[in-house]
């Protein structure tokens, strides 16, 4: 067997045997294989496809090139919820704490920011003392303990998609939905757990733009977790505008805390409680995804959820206190108030271009080196619906360094798009799909 | 510009453009660009092809990316000949002779064995003495002289076709008629030659293996070569079996030896006669092709080809005395006889075994660094047509190694294909296409 042999035959049109594609991600994990041979054949698949089964099989194969975390110390079942990436999506730290208030185990590792979107470890971060390394033994004693915790990802966990992936990012083949479901399987199914929910993003803040491609990824995701025997649910989700009111680090963590005290926006407490219904269910703590709705409706209101929340901030040596006093959080010396210059109705604000103007804010890394500034980013003032009035304050944007905030307010400002009607609302959840 | 937003461009389907190509070659060639995003810019490529214009492009990219070769001290039209790699093609050494016989300056830069298939440099080299490496005053003052010179390509023509050559040929993108072309063509516009005549191979044994893909390659060649504004002919050619009897170095150019005297196989006599008619027409000797034709064989009859050959030898410093003493060449120190096993017709003598045969005996490089034995190779007793017995001799093999020899034996075996009926002949020349 060899790589040359291996590329002509995916270019071909062929599929990959179980063994070719095994013989490819050790390869090329061990440098054996070079750069250019994968790339070539990442070029070729993304022309060719390939199947569910070798999608199956390299998913397998990258999920076995490194550690497979043991949380079988932990008791119960071990939920994952797993986002492909949006704006202003702080519902990890809201649904997490209610399915973990419902009696269902949470082991998570989360990612950082990429991109114009941001990641939940250097969210928690923002927390004062908060650590999101742990040892594998403190990780799973407390999860026992409290039933939560969220942890950044090893880096002994899949590095043949962490390789590959880096790969992708410089050739033009990010792009194809086997590829894109087999580097997030890969990693969800070594890391533990023994369920996942997936909330696959779509809009033009997002990966997927159309629903039909955010659709195809969930259930080919929903697939690969079949075929681990891993019970696996893909929720598929608007990304059109920014989740809730606030984009930025700190700034989500607040506002997952005001939601996890009943006074969070509409749709992020929305999508939150649903998430948590599919983790609650998958868990086995309830019958039914409905039955798991209302569980953590109750977990929301009764303050469970917040209760969760501090556990898991004071179990990974955070300080508590900020949930009652969010003076405690970093605070930014700075702010531009982005306002309206012309009345009317806002018929959209770009996920995307919220998400770039927070990332120059400071939010967010421009290089994967760049230190990040938790104190900053974007703050909605008005959202779709909202009617203004030319000088509204639409937005304002937080940060520490001027120049840099007046170049993020121009972005923000053009984010929002105004009409003479109130567009008709869309919605929430497009899709739910269940592999079991 | 990026090279990532080029390999991107190319993935979604679109043309590049002057400055993208040149920007991906130059980048490439200094090594500012890596292997691995040309590597996914060729598969790419492979799968979405290159418009007339991109390919043209392309070769000129590639034609500036080193030395162009300043011919112009030469008096005359120079015309070069060049054969996309051919079993027993020993045509340089006659329609070369042929064609300056008739007064037309050749003045050919000719490559090494590649594959299974040979090359001029090495079977020059199997004459005593002669060298095919020489100083730039020293060819152009022989061509002068002569008429003719043949020497191996020197390191610094098209090294950007050199370096993407080698990545294609290990990451499965070289069967692509627009790559193909301007790798060919960028080495033949830089060598200098005002004209070139392109044998274009067909068959089993050689790289294209349907006329029509042969017939595709020769009119992009001859494109590329009238954008650039010389005049350029391509010729299909059979290549399902051997050119002529005789495969190997020393073989060869015996066999072209014997053709020059007139007693040469008539398919090799009158390929070359072909070949010799378009350069000598396109050096503008005569006015067409069949001018050229008649003057060929003019040359042939008198012996002034045969004068040539002996010419070229001279001035490259070889001993003209194998002319007339084939012992002054390499002689292999074994033999082994293939024999046929049953009677009936010869209806087929496989190209490419014949080759792999010839290689196996010695005549050829396995690897690049391999040394080759000049005096190895296969001599064919029978050919298509023939009507042979049990036990009837179809071949020698020769050479130096008693175990390479019968694997070799055994090889050349098998390309013999024999049946009840006589095959009814094979044109010679499929087709001929002119740019000018």
């Amino acid at each position: 067997m060899t790589m040359y042999d291996i590329i002509l035959k995916k270019r071909e049109g062929k599929a990959l045997s179980k063994e070719e594609i095994s013989y490819f991600v050790k390869g090329y994990t061990e440098g054996s294989i070079p750069d250019y041979q994968a790339s070539a054949l990442l070029m070729a698949v993304f022309f060719k496809g390939l199947s569910h089964d070798e999608t199956f099989l390299l998913t397998d194969a990258m999920m076995r090139s490194g550690d497979i975390v043991d949380l079988s110390s932990i008791e119960g079942v071990k939920v994952d919820k797993h986002s492909t990436g949006g704006v202003g999506d702080k519902t990890t730290l809201i649904a997490g704490p209610l399915a973990a208030a419902c009696g269902v185990s949470v082991a998570k590792m989360s990612g950082r920011g990429l991109g114009f979107t941001g990641g939940t470890v250097d969210k928690m971060e923002s927390v004062p003392g908060m650590r999101t390394s742990l040892a594998a033994e403190e990780f799973i004693s407390l999860v026992n303990r409290a039933k939560l915790a969220v942890i950044g990802q090893t880096g002994h966990i899949a590095p043949a998609d962490k390789k590959l992936y880096a790969l992708r990012d410089v050739t033009a083949t990010v792009d194809n939905l086997s590829l894109i479901a087999s580097s997030v399987m890969s990693k969800k199914l070594a890391s533990g757990s023994d369920a996942f929910v997936l909330d696959v993003k779509c809009g033009s803040g997002a990966f997927m733009e159309t629903i039909e491609e955010a659709k195809a990824l969930g259930e080919i995701m929903v697939e690969i977790g079949a075929a681990s025997g891993k019970k696996t649910i893909a929720l598929v989700t608007n990304m059109d505008r920014p989740l809730g009111r606030g984009v930025g680090n700190g700034i989500e963590v607040m506002e997952a805390i005001e939601t996890l005290k009943g006074t969070g926006p509409a749709d992020i407490t929305e999508l939150s409680l649903r998430l948590a219904s599919h983790m609650i269910f998958a868990g086995g703590a309830v019958a039914s995804p409905d039955a798991g709705y209302e569980a953590a409706k109750r977990a929301l209101s009764s303050g469970a959820g917040l209760d969760k929340l501090r556990a898991l901030i004071e179990g990974q040596g955070g300080n508590p206190a900020v949930i009652d006093d969010f003076s405690l959080f970093p605070k930014a010396a700075r702010s531009v108030v982005v306002r309206a210059d012309t009345d009317g109705y806002i018929v959209g604000v770009a996920a995307r271009d919220i998400g770039i103007a927070s990332r120059r804010s400071g939010a967010g890394r421009e290089t994967k080196d760049d230190a990040i500034d938790l104190s900053a980013g974007v703050v909605l003032h008005k959202t779709v619906g909202d009617f203004v009035k030319a000088g509204d304050s639409l937005a304002v944007v937080y940060g520490n360094d001027e120049a840099r905030l007046h170049e993020a307010a121009a972005v923000a400002k053009a984010a929002f798009l105004t009409g003479p009607e109130k567009a008709a609302p869309t919605p929430l959840i497009h899709a739910v799909i269940a592999g079991f």
